[in-house]
């Protein structure tokens, strides 16, 4: 079996880490030259949007998958016409734009905060007359990593907050003060069935994710869970989602959700008995879904900006080292660690040495 | 760090998905065009011998390693002298030849069957009167998988066993009756350090490994680790290196040992905090070695000659697929599946269905 991926970065070389074992190989459609994929299956270099790519790699390939949710939603139908196994084009979609998320949050009966769209300066106006102050100012689209979004406290910060988002539609949240975020990693095949992760808690820095936990036995675990069912069951989605949640003084509250593998759920290759990329790999093949349960709990650290020195990772007991292959640069993120352990002193002592080093966490 | 890797097999495949997160990259030299390994880097096509090849290959990595043991010893101290990490050439030499190995056990204190060298059917008969019968009859080079030996039962089959082997240089053995085969799969690092995993115990069926068992806490570990260690300790040895010893009434008797990663030690990916794969890489590249302790029992179940039904696989819970890419072929070991469990009767319902698919065990 060959699978298409669109986007050739981590999570590209990641999937075909996962994949190559099971029997698969791997094509990748990226626009950089040097996609850091390239090194575990064919890289075809070419924009996401370029028909003649789409269609050359659609001939190649016997299922089509993403590591990168902003391909144009049209390419993506069109590819789907074409590749029978491909059904996510609607859960592309709607991720891209933040307000058909919202919406279709609302719609489902998922929690979310409260919101208005925002296309003019007296859209903002009206939208912080209604929602309150607070609240987060965001792009509809193309925002990640804390991009294209303002917090925005009084009214005097309207007008420069609309400036920084450059005008761009877009979304007004109210801010949702939350004790943790939490995600899902929640997995459904082809045959409609579904299994899901032990939640992750995850620790942003500069609006970057920088360390994600397992949390096997979390008390928010069956709420989480429930939320992320009802969004696999309405996008009909086949492969891994994850939702990613306020954990609030009133419950959960949705903040977004990504159809396919993330960054939270990196510990799942050494913390859970099979990968989300090996399980999202074999939701879209249509082959049967791996075992989600915990092994013992995990911690996973971002490498973000610069490489840590490789010796030092290796050195601490129980460090699983995870490189990209990418070329440091401020903010990138090119690498993780995980850790692993059976015994829980173990892995804080692994953790604090880890966030020692300079570039982790 | 590019790595090369004389031999393009599994077990450079497998070298090479361990090694790719780590931030390695990895060339391959091996005779055949397919060779498997060839997802994983750059496969570079020319024969071991090959002057012009082995020294573009040392000219482009900055350490070489292997996955295959009978490459010309003169072709690795050749390529010893220019890439300074290389320090296996005599380990790779006395593998090669049973007569080498058998004295070498025998001068360094590891208990090994009675042997003498066989150059003649005269030297066969005097052997047979020295050692007894039943015995057997091997080649002193490239022997694998049962091939290039045969058991001797009677002085009448003295002539057919000389010439099963067509008159090549060999040895005579002691027939060891044993109770069971258990393999030491043992890494030591640059710098002296040694490491070693819990003992697999391994089933064969018509002279192929077919099954292996991670048994840790076996009461025969610490003297099987004892002697792997005089065996790293005497070759000085960086890598991994493996161990098989017959475990018979009056203790362990080595059989033989590989200078490389083994497939006696394949569950070690699901079944221990480090890979056998990524420590020989660590050791090779002057890492610090990783942790070697078991995540609960594991079990190997080789894929010989024909692929089982994927699907079926991995419907099987805790089942992990490892296929190769190589073309089934009768006796051929195409992949594996390891299942590992912190539940002893769940594992043990795992390896009864996969051995009920054909293809696999």
């Amino acid at each position: 079996m060959i699978v298409g991926v669109i986007g050739g970065g981590q999570l590209a070389r990641m999937m075909a880490l996962a994949g190559l074992p099971l029997g698969m190989e791997f094509a990748f459609l990226d626009p950089e030259p040097d996609a850091c994929a390239g090194a575990t299956g064919e890289l075809m270099v070419g924009a996401y949007d370029d028909p003649s790519m789409l269609d050359a790699l659609a001939r190649k390939v016997d299922v089509i998958t993403f590591d990168f949710e902003n391909v144009p939603e049209s390419s993506v139908r069109a590819l789907a016409a074409r590749v029978p196994s491909l059904s996510s084009a609607r859960a592309l979609g709607v991720s891209q734009d933040r307000l058909r998320e919202k919406t279709l949050f609302r719609e489902i009966g998922v929690p979310t905060a409260e919101f208005a769209p925002v296309d003019t300066i007296a859209d903002l106006e009206s939208a912080v007359a209604d929602i309150g102050l607070p609240a987060v100012l965001k792009t509809r689209r193309l925002g990640y990593d804390g991009k294209g979004q303002v917090v925005l406290r009084s009214v005097d910060e309207l007008a420069s907050g609309w400036e920084a988002i450059s005008g761009a539609p877009a979304i007004l949240e109210a801010f949702v003060p939350f004790r943790r975020e939490v995600s899902v990693i929640a997995v459904r095949g082809r045959d409609g069935e579904t299994a899901f992760y032990p939640l992750s808690e995850n620790t942003h820095r500069d609006g970057i994710l920088r360390l994600a936990a397992s949390r096997p036995g979390d008390p928010a675990t069956d709420a989480a869970r429930k939320l992320a069912a009802r969004l696999l069951e309405e996008l009909e989605y086949v492969g891994v989602l994850v939702l990613e949640l306020f954990d609030t003084d009133s419950g959960l509250v949705a903040n977004e959700f990504a159809p396919r593998v993330h960054n939270s759920g990196h510990w799942t290759i050494e913390g859970a008995q099979t990968s989300q990329f090996e399980n999202h790999l074999r939701a879209v093949s249509g082959l049967p879904l791996g075992d989600t349960s915990p092994i013992g709990p995990a911690v996973m650290l971002n490498i973000v900006g610069e490489a840590p020195d490789t010796e030092a990772v290796l050195a601490v007991r129980g460090a699983h080292l995870h490189l990209y292959g990418k070329e440091p640069r401020p903010g990138r993120k090119i690498g993780h660690v995980t850790v692993r352990s059976t015994e829980g002193a173990g892995l804080e002592i692994a953790v604090q040495e880890l966030l020692a080093l300079s570039g982790v966490g």
